[in-house]
């Protein structure tokens, strides 16, 4: 679903042309619109946005035999096990942007969310001269860390970050299609355990928000604890975090930092940024995410119910809705190309 | 419709004969299979457990001039502004079990759950004598307070609480159906505000913690943050906790806590206690609403996911299902009624 | 919330510019933005189209005492019994499209479907003048009737209908807010009951289908029988159809009518028109109210499953998904009156 | 989930005693609840009712190498693909009652509905003699096929029967586990295809309501046509049905017909069957699934809007309610088992 999601993206990309396909030995050989058949004969396409025409008869090669020559850059959208394997192939050659976990968690691997923490692009050169690379891999960030790292950054800068305590109410559409949540399960009903979820989210938000340093990134030293359930919602992420700042701030001040973030940073230019990183909504009865989760097409964070917390020292709280396949999958991966390419990390050949 | 919860729970109950009911001007006059008709004709019965017979052709009485004088118990189940008005009425000459919140935070009157702070009952002397009542009232808490006092209490006992952050999942059920949450709504949604709900929680979990003295209750000194959501879910409150203890425990003495609450407690063997107060699940996917919320008749708080916390000090996090409207409404007060007449404050003509 | 889908319809109009709101007089005096705020203070708009800002400082008049003067067009979404007081009230000066059922059954008033039966408004005529008034009343049929009568159309005009069976899915939207649909009845069921809805679809297939004689409506001599329900689908009805034909068709035959039904219209040409009044979907897992429910901006009628039906003569059957907030109300509404301007019947000054 | 269900109904089964388990050569060999583990060792059992303990113990056998040496019967929850293999293995030496597909339509195995064509297990006698089977296979229908039947027999005895439409509105749990629908595919959503499903009723439904004439069953020469679509309801399937009777019935004497069908006969009485065929519902909004599926256990087909149908010669429409997972399936299958058990055709030996 993700690779789809990845060419509903770049169907119209003013910088990146899609001239190759790949997937499983299984699809290769096949036009791309016969690989997305079922058995029974119907077009397996998933997104809302229609397959576009160019795409239908391309030839899908084999993900494990690729050649890499006229490339400029990968995405990938694999499975764990499949990336662990394929995307060091590829970025031998090729810059490689993933949705993958495989790699996140490597010394010299960035986890890249662009505006919080885009000068992490700095491990690539360790990265590249380490593994003898041409390319190397960026991963972006498991789905529900995303919009948790984004709201945290500017309360980072502005007043420092002792803890933080998150519960998550996830997205049907965060498992995918391959052992997703099934109707029987999830209809009138919550899965209060997403597996490995509540790690990579305390492990990714640490790192993200950290410092490079000897061409390692330190974690930033917050406690982050987390408890993901499932709900029945189609799309969009609903967090309700709590706070610990270092330094005590008004929730007017909360409020500017959210609303101001990021806005001058170049990132802010490229074609798949959002107008505002974080969406302030004052209405207590949003964000929701059926009504929240496309602001900005999905690219930008929306934030409500901001309160004084009572029990965390300088606390905080909040609700956030993040768009899980847009930002936090193939059109936030799509934005990182964009902010490597318009730092030299990535050519530009269009 | 807690109101129709009632009649469910009393249909048969081994103590208490309903042989009055009252209701609006409206409603007064007509049998009580008539009062439940629409204007179309049909016979609005929300419960799941069928009407009982002798319930239908009852005259209903007018809530405003209701005659006490053959009555042990009345149980309310109004909204706060009727309840401010006439649960006083009553009180005068008669016990008075309420599920609304109008009374709960005077200073006089115990907001009592069985086994966790039975013995505020003390309150009931001061408040008869200083308001010169032959009865009482007593409120049962919020629904969404009820499964968490009942899980914090024996970590109260064993531990000690330092702060408690909460995030409720609730259920549609738990807004009632005049004002109720609308399909259009929370279908393919989460909405993240129930107004007045935080702050009951908040108020509540600290009064039914704390300790009766000089004739009123003290608060138990703990921190108490919470975020209340809306859910796609028809019954059963989920509650995701983070809990700070005073003292340190290992998980296994936290489940030893949770499995043994008020095991040999009195109250346990009266007619609508659970056979456990808490069902604590290993199974990680557990507790679910749908699944865990009917355990021991919707009775028992079901309890699941405990991890330790990171973040807080001496911090441990679990999940938990309530049943908002059995344990949580009618039932739960019906079950406080039991304690009561156990102990002498109701009189049991049956 | 029709108003509200009016007003997120004519928000950019080319041609219709909205100069007053009208509304109770509980609102009169106030301005759109605070007219609707709830007793707590939140805006209450409802569509996902933001509210245009040159609304929200309109002042909000009262519909009982609406000054036409200045007024080409009148909109009205009203419950049935306003709309009886009220909009004889401005037809007397102004033409009214409406989306009540109020005077849909007048033997002079044409329940106007574009490219359906744009020549019913030659009704408009006899109901000037005899009832002594400038403007009109023009309403558009119950939102589950537009579907089934544009798919019934091309059939009819090429094989003729001998008889309809129907049975509509339909979703929540349709309920409204005011005494909608609430999550705890339809949240994992059906409602197999929608008052008067059947009877409303057989009564306006008839007339809509019919042939303007005498300055009247013959209606068409055509068997309908539908069986109406309530799902849980937030917005688009979704409609089974068995279809018996006066003339033997083949597949092919039916789907040409289909593909081809009112292709080179002059309504077609107009702003608020689809591209085509039927999509034909050859998949058979579609149509589908969430996949399918937008196409063409809500505007087309997307019919698949198209089968023969062993039982009726001349039997056909297929599953339509037509917007039921969409052409099936304000922006149905707002095409109708396009139409009528484009037709000389509305003044268009702008 | 089907086999789940056989033992959720056999657990406490007055005649038949559960005494081997079986299942593919993967789970062969491990205890039953061992068998039941995911990968991550969590306990899939899916049913509302516990797992008996005495089930989870046994020891799983391989079912292509099972021993029927001590067996009385065989209940089988198999794909069809199996069952087409196993089944006739087994039947060899004992009764096999099956809830798949394989057998339904071959000319000497009858599809068994009791009270509706219990007297197809003449057919028992060839289908032995042709096949030299010491056992038999008697499949139940297609889990659609069955509250359509039920509702269709009382009709036919007293009036005939001319022809059949009907819309399903099928739950999730029909299309059970291995690749069931997907939350993400059926929340706010209507899927109006079945594969397969509709031909299945089609044919069964001939199938039951016909005669056994000469060694096999005469269909019923009745016209039946189906759309079937799956809609967000966990369990219970909603049809709504138009019938076209051969002599005209009032109502009230089709109601009459519902009420009193198989009342005395002798299925009745054995211990899976209803009280009540068919329990008829006069409140307009009923049938409902979610209110209605458990009527009688499961067991009774719950029928309301009953009304004439002005299009069909002799047409009256309804809606029905039949618990999919309940009478039509396991539950119903156990049925099936006792009448054949009290016909004769398996040895009770408990």
């Amino acid at each position: 679903m993700a690779g789809q999601q990845f060419l509903a993206t770049l169907a119209d990309h003013p910088w990146f042309e899609v001239t190759v396909l790949a997937a499983s030995a299984r699809s290769a050989g096949k036009t791309y619109l016969d690989a997305l058949r079922s058995p029974g004969g119907a077009v397996q396409w998933f997104c809302t946005e229609p397959l576009a025409e160019k795409f239908m008869g391309m030839v899908v090669q084999s993900a494990t035999d690729l050649n890499l020559d006229a490339l400029d850059v990968v995405f990938t959208a694999l499975e764990s096990d499949a990336a662990r394997e394929l995307e060091p192939l590829y970025a031998r050659q090729v810059p490689v942007i993933s949705t993958a976990s495989a790699f996140r968690y490597e010394e010299d691997v960035p986890i890249l969310v662009p505006t919080v923490n885009t000068e992490h692009d700095a491990l690539l050169q360790r990265q590249q001269a380490g593994r003898g690379w041409k390319g190397f891999i960026v991963p972006i960030p498991n789905c529900t860390t995303t919009g948790l790292v984004i709201t945290l950054k500017p309360l980072q800068e502005r007043f420092g970050l002792q803890s933080v305590i998150m519960t998550s109410l996830q997205a049907c559409s965060g498992a995918g299609r391959t052992g997703g949540v099934l109707g029987l399960d999830i209809i009138d009903n919550i899965i209060p355990f997403i597996p490995k979820e509540e790690e990579k989210v305390q492990t990714e938000t640490k790192k993200i928000l950290g410092q490079v340093q000897d061409g390692k990134v330190e974690p930033l030293p917050v406690g982050v604890s987390c408890t993901c359930t499932r709900v029945p919602v189609l799309e969009g992420h609903t967090e309700a975090v709590f706070v610990s700042l270092r330094r005590p701030a008004s929730l007017e001040e909360v409020k500017e930092a959210f609303r101001t973030f990021a806005q001058n940073r170049p990132e802010m230019r490229l074609p798949s940024a959002p107008q505002h990183m974080i969406t302030l909504r004052e209405d207590p009865f949003r964000p929701q995410p059926r009504l929240d989760r496309d602001t900005e097409e999905g690219m930008s964070t929306v934030v409500g119910r901001l309160r004084e917390d009572s029990v965390l020292p300088n606390g905080i709280k909040y609700v956030l809705v993040s768009h899980n396949t847009k930002m936090g999958a193939a059109k936030g991966a799509v934005w990182v190309a964009e902010v490597l390419a318009e730092r030299g990390w990535i050519r530009r050949g269009k």
